[in-house]
């Protein structure tokens, strides 16, 4: 199964049509990636994806570095390298001319410093915001991309599997953590998604904690929220929360609400309605538990190319779930001091409009001795 | 030896006093590691270090979720926290007021989508580019931050030591890659400070190439361009290529000149001189063996908190080189479908305005059998 560029790209150009955008440029690397299969960081550098709308043709601007690889990677053909002394947008407008009216730009990704670069050469241009055009396309996935996306889940799951093995008391998060990411590219992954959190104890508390020192004892919580990108670039992003040694009483009282609430969570997910939803359904069994003061942040956001994408699931989010959406359901109970349970699955709403979960891992109560 | 932020802090807000700028809101994570010793990256949350220059007041806005562990790490100590629902802007006026007219921005990281959403909080407020006052403080790195960043040498050479043992005929570029990823974090890095490279063969003739799994061969170039970031924030890049089994004559040649520009480009530089000197040196070797046309990208770059800071080091930066900067010198021949080279070392002008080499890698050839 392969990604149908072409597809994307028509679908891109009537929107813009519709828009009376004469030129769009893309430079988000995602969004260049997207649309291309070219997958680059060009770090500071111009890299951008040119669809001039009045011919329907189609550039992409390299560094000239990359242009090899671009060549061999890209869809889009027509490859212009930039050497490092040359100014992009001097060499934009040789292409394209001056005479055009209405651009089309990524606001969120294109600088106010950019932006005045591109008013020098174009002074009397006019912009628009293309980002909500390519949202719309990157939020409905595709089965093709399901399964490109099913394959980071693998990845991760069997990383997760073989990785819990080797945690022992004594170990530290950092080495943990180092372990974990060497088996992602062990099997297969080019490497994490995001920076693998491993936390141990009294760390589990802090959502974006990093694996340090803390080495595990026994009755500590042991999260760990990990993914991974793949040669497809796609990402994965799943948590566990696990018990060393012995869980108290408590311990196992706050995981089953979590687990609870991610049950709930995940229950609710269809198409049709606001995806709030989702999140006051999951929110509410730990409100109703006593804890809503330790889960305060939204049960979750989408992912694709991208390990954060739309949607974001929070509890005024109003828009109404459709079919072809993959978030995160991560409800979870962090008390200063004391630890933390998150429990983090993907869910995907498919053809029929239904949950289709993507993780599989086991979410009950594991205790690694 | 630790970081002196109060100094960091006095000297923007001494620069800021001089620019008229009322208020400053710095976005750049690394900007506001920089300030604050708070390293966190919030993806599309809003986090930022503000300056009140009325009234030397400063705030650092974090995502929620991060409150905790900003109030461990960070130097200022007014934490305030947002959470998913509320809007950042929205706050930021709560707490300054309205009433100020002059912004200072860092314009290559703030997007066309936040100054909109600034300018309709603050309708009538103008704005200043604050980046080139940040990265005139961030060009010029102190002693400390030198031992830092030698730690983070230190970690990469030690990896490399270790890593090109396991080299074997038949090994892919991939599972090297993991090797020496997994032995950053054994030797106590974060991570790695960009994505590893590991080029074999033909395919080192791609400056920006990504390993996969081309396996070794006898008579490959092997070229590995890699890097950590360290605990304490700082970044380390180093290249060296290495022969698999035995080389060609040509290759010894190829190398040969590439080590020579290498020499002539860190030979040439001290204070007092225009950068493009150091371009033009290394340049200058390659040409006259006439590989001049495999040699497209700039010589090299600085680096620090981030892997690609200021100076950029190509042949037409007329800016004086001055004690204190740190920089690559990294020329290389790329031969399409034949194969590269690159040596790349660091190098910090210090305190006397001369040269010093922070890598101590072997640059000689090595056959790795």
């Amino acid at each position: 199964m392969a990604i149908d560029y072409q597809k994307r790209l028509t679908a891109i150009q009537r929107d813009l049509k519709e828009q009376n955008i004469d030129v769009a440029i893309i430079t988000a690397p995602a969004n260049v990636f997207y649309y291309t299969g070219f997958n680059s960081d060009p770090h500071e550098r111009f890299m951008a994806l040119v669809l001039d709308n009045r011919n329907q043709r189609l550039s992409l601007f390299v560094p000239a570095l990359d242009e090899q690889i671009a060549t061999d990677e890209s869809f889009v053909k027509n490859i212009i390298p930039i050497s490092d002394e040359e100014d992009p947008f001097t060499k934009l407008k040789n292409e394209l001319g001056a005479t055009f009216q209405h651009f089309g730009l990524e606001m969120k990704t294109v600088s106010m410093f950019r932006h005045n670069q591109l008013k020098n050469v174009f002074p009397d241009a006019s912009y628009s915001d293309i980002q909500p055009l390519i949202n719309k396309q990157r939020l409905k996935k595709s089965r093709e991309e399901i399964v490109y996306l099913q394959e980071a889940v693998t990845i991760i799951e069997n990383v997760l599997n073989e990785g819990i093995k080797k945690v022992k008391v004594g170990m530290t998060e950092a080495e943990l953590a180092a372990e974990l990411e060497y088996l992602m590219k062990k099997f297969g992954a080019v490497g994490p998604s995001f920076s693998t959190i491993v936390l141990a104890g009294e760390k589990a508390a802090l959502p974006h904690g990093r694996p340090g020192k803390r080495a595990f004892k026994k009755g500590d919580y042991l999260l760990i929220d990990f993914g991974v990108i793949t040669k497809s670039g796609y990402c994965s992003d799943i948590t566990r929360t696990f018990i060393i040694g012995e869980a108290t009483e408590e311990q196992r009282n706050i995981y089953d609400i979590v687990l609870q609430s991610n049950r709930a969570g995940i229950n609710a997910v269809k198409a049709g309605i606001p995806l709030k939803t989702f999140d006051i359904e999951a929110r509410k069994v730990i409100i109703e538990n006593g804890y809503g003061d330790y889960f305060n942040n939204r049960v979750g956001h989408g992912l694709g190319i991208e390990v954060h994408e739309e949607p974001s699931i929070h509890e005024h989010n109003d828009q109404i779930a459709e079919k072809g959406l993959l978030f995160t359901i991560e409800p979870g109970i962090y008390i200063p001091d004391y630890g933390g349970v998150r429990i983090e699955d993907e869910v995907y709403i498919n053809e029929d409009g239904a949950a289709e979960v993507l993780t599989t891992f086991p979410r009950d109560m594991q205790i690694l001795k």
